[in-house]
């Protein structure tokens, strides 16, 4: 179930040019060009002639044209030229959707285009290249959007998924403080490993000694952003109140579903311990990748193993607090984006 | 939905052999073979006794034997032996499809055998290798057969689809006369597209100088076959009645439904030019299929793309008028076929 | 439909090891290890907290650990260890599976497990290595595990699909004599071919001669097995009782359903002529394997011919005389399982 009156992120910049895209989006075949002009447009990739995808077709001056019997249609939607004919019915049109180019995404509206405001997209991590130099990529995942969110709500798994990448010790994860709040478009929350082993990794990069503080700052932002902020610093350091100087990472998770059981995980990891370095440098956030498809593959497997499984019979554990209060508020928006007024609902409805 | 009392081309003559062909016609398990005394055969290709496919057998001398238990059919679907057992019941048989061996191809006969009448087969192009030499080939799609016949009544793709390969200009073909008549088996159109641009190939081959008349002469022989017949002359020769010495192809289209959303469309084009040309020349018409494979792959994303998708929302447009009235030809010959008085139907419905 | 109350193999002995093995058996996702102080284990292969398949993770000292949150399990499923928690509720746990080691082989138990008795897991052929050596192997097919039990309910197959491999002639199988009996646990066939064909392999092998007696003699076990016992000696030395000297086979076929159409089926075959060679021979079993290929791809094909076809339509012939007990036995096996008064029901049921 998804909430259509949202943003999402549909392509990043880079896959929007007059080569059209296809992409189906919340269960929606679009297709996603630029004009000749330089218009991004995401329109209904189905012709309203024959049903041909428009993706097959090629851009124009002003809109995009069917590869098929040369139906054209502008970033609106409608339909400009019919071969063959000169006057254009009124249902000659296909679906358009409203965009929003920030950063390094193009933002799709899903919903009423009506209802579209371009001030709630999530723009983030910072569009500044020297003191926060970022690199983005995308995973194409066989499982529900919801169970991304989930995952990343849950930093338990990386004492365990991620073992022998970045994860933390056992002990040092399971002592960690945790605080959750509630906010206007979601919920956040802050783990605190305090006095923790030092990541080798880490000890290898950053002045940092043996021991540190380690912070995650997630927030959600409804229905399917995740906001960042995390970094470590010397033991002791984090209560002091300081951030820079080590260890220190803005990301952007964002998930857009494909279908009911299929996602596009879009992430963008700035490095902000990087700006004290030699700007020249080769950077390579190519590990960030690598640790999420440890992630994709056991999403993929366990949404294998909850198809067709009746999912109340799952329980809830300490751990869980953060994720239990994201799938709430993101049943809420869910329940808004329909209409429907919005109560505590009981967690995992929306991954059902 | 398919007329069953009706030809469709099961296989070429070359694919019939002692050794059995599956294929799958209009969902129903078939088994194409021929007798070691040569007697081609089309069974139900499911044993009755286990349901083993009687195409992992082989050809006997008047059948074929099950390659799992070994009981033996005739021609006529009846068990002529039981290993094991003397007496051979009723009820030991198969199903078995009349054919008509035609020219390169073996036309089957789908529903009641009572009604298969051979003359009804469409026999074409003309099986004359000197005047008329043909060529034929085959493509398996994964699209309703509806839509390749569909594809054939509507040449304005010609401008689009195959602008790069036998594509008229946009212009000409915008400025093409149409005439659609009804014919007793179907219907017929005739378009023209006078002083035209010649294209390119045409140039090469015939001294046929820039500015052409073309025509295509179109007819549909309900349930399944087109009958083409094509060509081109200088500009102005056509209304003199002229039509041979240049380009000219009759060219048989025939598709057979496999399954709701798959067929074979099996095509034969013989070349009228040839026959002023050295019979010792090796003529090759590998450009037609590609050509048709930029249809097919077309088709296969068209059907992605109306999968589940309500098609009454889709319009006609002027450039529809011969593919509208051939589906309302084809609505009514399945009307009939099922034994529903015919009557106007709105376009489309066939192909749902 | 499946008798859940019954012994099935599960893998056998080589496969089971502290790496968790995952494999559906009667649509069940198991999971089978060690723990790393021994214990063979099969539980559910779904963590109870979030549906990870336990299989991702790792066999601990008594037990095994989710590789996602880490949530650990004991060989009962019941849930050992929650990393951030010290109560561990009740409903904490995992559906756990009774298992037996035996022989080659580790059979699980997928209904109520205070019904298990391990005393009524197939025991054979003999664990003999001197006087039995043996080797197994395992065929996964896309076929129901019924049709696997039934053809080998009618060696008539052996003259057809078997021909140019172990099959005898069509003429010797048509003279087999055939006596079908009841047994404890199911039903029992003896099917002989006297003064018959001594195969081409039997020839090289053995000082046979030219004619042969040869016997089968296989015992269905409901709800999977199938106990054989064969061989063949000089033609007249059978009904004077003698049995040993030359060709000379106890094998034992079982088969687990992995879904309603899917399939794991092992084979165990002892060769009791071996005895009186050189132990230091190597010794093949390959060509077995071989000959069930041959097996398996006209099971997968029947089961294609089958899939949404009323199997009623299907007719049964004389050499079906123990396929069709053995259907019987089957059936009525279910029924009890299912607490249904068990009563003579027709041949076909199981396998729809």
């Amino acid at each position: 179930m998804f909430a259509r009156n949202a943003w999402y992120i549909a392509c990043t910049r880079a896959e929007i040019s007059e080569k059209p895209l296809a992409r189906t989006l919340l269960n929606d075949p679009v297709v996603l060009f630029q004009t000749e002009a330089g218009t991004p447009c995401a329109l209904e990739d189905r012709c309203c002639h024959r049903g041909a995808p428009l993706s097959l077709g090629y851009a124009t001056p002003a809109g995009i044209r069917c590869g098929y019997h040369g139906m054209e249609f502008g970033p609106d939607g409608k339909c400009t030229d019919i071969p063959g004919q000169t006057i254009i019915p009124a249902k000659a049109k296909v679906k358009s959707y409203p965009l929003v180019a920030d950063g390094d995404y193009v933002w799709i509206w899903m919903g009423d285009p009506e209802k579209a405001d371009a001030s709630q997209v999530v723009s983030y991590p910072p569009d500044d290249p020297v003191k926060w130099p970022r690199a983005n990529d995308m995973l194409h995942l066989q499982a529900s959007y919801v169970m991304v969110l989930e995952n990343l709500m849950d930093l338990s798994h990386l004492s365990y998924l991620h073992k022998s990448s970045i994860g933390s010790s056992e002990e040092d994860s399971a002592n960690a403080s945790m605080d959750v709040t509630r906010t206007d478009r979601g919920m956040r929350f802050l783990r605190v490993m305090r006095n923790a082993d030092a990541p080798a990794n880490w000890r290898k990069r950053y002045p940092i000694g043996d021991k540190v503080d380690r912070w995650s700052d997630f927030e959600f932002v409804a229905p399917c952003s995740i906001v960042q902020f995390s970094g470590g610093v010397k033991a002791g350091e984090y209560d002091q109140g300081k951030r820079d100087g080590y260890h220190l990472v803005r990301t952007l998770h964002a998930v857009t579903p494909e279908t009911d059981k299929s996602c596009f995980y879009f992430f963008n990891k700035a490095d902000g311990y990087a700006q004290f370095e030699d700007p020249n440098k080769v950077r390579t956030w190519a590990s960030t990748t690598d640790v999420f498809k440890e992630d994709a593959f056991m999403l993929e497997q366990q949404q294998l193993r909850l198809n067709g499984y009746d999912t109340s019979q799952l329980m809830d554990i300490n751990t869980d607090v953060a994720r239990v209060r994201m799938i709430r508020a993101l049943n809420d928006f869910i329940r808004r984006d329909q209409g429907i007024d919005a109560h505590p609902s009981s967690a995992g409805v929306a991954a059902q």
